[in-house]
């Protein structure tokens, strides 16, 4: 006899277990509209509470990647690796990451997201370049991954519809913070790419989603577990987002970076960043054996211009300007610049990645609500970063700005997420720490 | 700044304690449609998994209350006291308890309910009188209560819709068995009628919603002392239903035995429970100092038929039949009679109330749904119960049947309730514990 929503719910809120038949009929009933909202939040709040185990995890992973069309990727024989990053402020890796893996002969099918608080969305940056379009239906995807050898585009309702409508749930019923239900999330998406490999960067820190090493390698781990027993290859990489990735945020800003660093410029964690996470995805997708083989690759293919060549063919691909990409200059500006200045002379001790990443959404980088627009070209250029020296003056960074009406209030907010101090700190690791199975 | 739904949620997730504002809030907010089913389904999940203290109990219980009408009864001068049964087989204790309690003076102004599922309800009882009506308007009923001491209606959309609607949901979001959901649930509805004092009849065992003595217990504590902050005079009496209370099971059949009782006929233990839920009562209610003193009151007014003259008094201004009253043989009779014989000789060791219960649904005397109609003239009749000695082939109980359809079925389902043995078991103690402040 099948159990009834109520007998589900009443299972779990005593803490039992559940075998995967039973999560696939949740999932598959709530869907079908079987089982209403209010239930369905009741469930979610009693496993929040009561826990899920990897079983239950996989299973309902697997029941939501199985609620839409799951992409298989038949003509692209090369190995398919994805990388998700669970969000951080200045996090533009995947556009330099992508075109960079491709270049060195691992496929990367990546479906990105858009900034949502104070984190940015792959999705804003990549559409800075004019005319570029993460609209691509499946079969065009598949193309562009096979010819290319990326190709980054945004979420179809087609893609993990359960997974959609249980995190909007969760998102107005407190739910969101648990291990188990952001596993699932975030890997019935990913599986759904039609991957053999994903590499997760797990942030850790004030500007991350999860503010402590404890909880962020708990999400490591998890994912890293379940994402196996689902059949995947998968390493994660614990990374400090306590401090922002590189020198901008803001949508064109961060692309300009990202082309930079394919041209073998661009800010040392940036680039420090984006090998790490590439050589794990070369790993994975067979193309090297060892990661100082992987790193030399990634680096190769900076050199020779082979993965700002791999950009510029994807950025064609999907409709983007692709001088914008020859010449950096030609996306979007804002514009007024105006100085934050330090207000006394010394070591940068700390840049708070929260604070500088909601003074982003301030100036119009971001979004507080789904259905807002944001400004391409607005955002915040950081002139220091924890362990430079500055004078009294001297820019701690610049501001973009569409308008200068605020400029008192952002300029006032963004002095306040430095502190500076009489000694350097010690330096940070940007990779904490790896794990794989 | 007022806490938004979500970081209501969040705050009992965590299990934190709501100051009474906030309940009353939550409770305010989802009657005005801003709080969401689905957020009100995951705060009661949270409540029931983290639970609710005594303070956010009595926060709950009179945010629900004040949700909609509450009765003062001014024009009523004598003290005020209800009894309120948590729900068993057989219990008819109301329809005989109220006027008997209004004959020694104390004002009986009950808010009753229907069955549902295994237990009966007072309503449906009270309606197999030809012509008796529970609905009656607050000004009607204050009227009646003054002048003849009781009158007994059913809950109007007016009182404490809050409850109505919160318990809707818990129903269908496996929240229901939470010991301080259900005591504001319970206390939240009796504190709209304008009591000064409330008796509690707690049910344990099979035939019960609370199977065993400790959850019980919690139950009868928790009453206790939340409607004693919430300032009533409230006395707890834990009461076995392990065995159907009485010698019949059906509304009419029911109605009748509670008439009969109050003619000084009737089974000892449905007299028993009577005297003693009636004690309590008149103590609340001032007209007796001593449990002794209120015995002899009740004892008196049954044996000179002041009981049932109030019953009378009562019935004729609810507009029902008199004369059913005066000649309980009047009630609606089933069309068939058809005996259960016993199988063998011996004792009756057990007569299970749950399966007598869901047996007298079966026959039509309950219902499975709210929506459902109910007959008042079948039910069970009980001819022996634990601790009779019947011998083969005697009737154990006489089924009271509209159709001979399924007779052989129920017939062998009744039988199967009872257990025979070669020894009489030990008796039973009907009260089990009484429970004061």
């Amino acid at each position: 006899m099948k159990a009834s929503p109520v007998e589900l719910i009443v299972k779990k809120r005593e803490g039992g277990a559940h075998p995967a038949d039973e999560i696939r009929g949740l999932v598959d009933a709530f869907v079908r509209g079987e089982i209403a909202d209010y239930q369905m939040s009741a469930w979610l709040m009693a496993a929040f509470l009561r826990g899920l185990d990897d079983a239950e995890t996989v299973a309902l992973t697997e029941a939501m990647l199985h609620s839409g069309d799951v992409l298989r990727l038949p003509s692209v024989k090369r190995g398919k690796v994805d990388k998700h990053s669970t969000g951080g402020v200045g996090d533009k890796i995947s556009i330099c990451l992508a075109p960079l893996v491709a270049a060195c002969g691992v496929a990367v099918p990546m479906i990105s997201g858009r900034g949502l608080g104070h984190t940015g969305g792959t999705l804003d940056k990549l559409e800075a370049i004019p005319g570029f379009s993460v609209d691509v239906d499946a079969k065009r995807f598949e193309r562009i991954v096979r010819e290319i050898g990326a190709c980054m585009i945004g979420q179809t309702a087609r893609l993990a519809p359960a997974d959609k409508r249980i995190y909007a749930l969760r998102d107005v019923t407190g739910t969101v913070e648990s291990i188990p239900l952001i596993v699932a999330s975030i890997l019935s998406k990913k599986l759904a790419e039609g991957i053999d490999g994903l590499v997760l960067d797990v942030k850790v820190g004030r500007g991350a989603f999860m503010k402590d090493l404890d909880s962020a390698r708990e999400l490591a781990r998890a994912l890293v577990r379940v994402g196996t027993r689902a059949g995947k290859k998968v390493v994660a990489l614990l990374t400090d987002m306590s401090v922002p990735i590189g020198t901008t945020i803001g949508n064109a800003l961060e692309t300009r970076e990202a082309i930079e660093l394919l041209m073998g410029k661009g800010p040392a964690d940036t680039r420090e960043l984006t090998l790490r996470l590439g050589a794990e995805m070369l790993l994975l997708g067979g193309a090297a054996k060892k990661a100082p083989e992987a790193r030399r690759q990634l680096e190769r293919a900076i050199a020779d211009g082979s993965g700002l060549a791999v950009l510029g063919r994807m950025v064609k691909a999907q409709g983007g300007d692709v001088r914008a990409i020859e010449d950096p200059s030609r996306l979007p500006t804002a514009r007024h610049r105006v100085e934050v200045p330090a207000k006394s002379s010394g070591f940068v001790t700390a840049c708070d990645a929260l604070e500088l990443g909601l003074t982003a959404v301030a100036l119009g980088a971001g979004r507080t609500r789904a259905d807002q627009k944001v400004d391409p070209a607005v955002g915040i250029e950081l002139c220091a970063k924890p362990g430079d020296r500055v004078t009294k003056g001297q820019p701690l960074a610049l501001l973009h700005l569409s308008s200068k009406k605020h400029a008192p209030e952002l300029v006032a907010r963004t002095a306040a997420a430095f502190t500076l101090g009489r000694q350097a700190p010690p330096p940070r690791p940007l990779v904490i720490e790896r794990i794989a199975k």
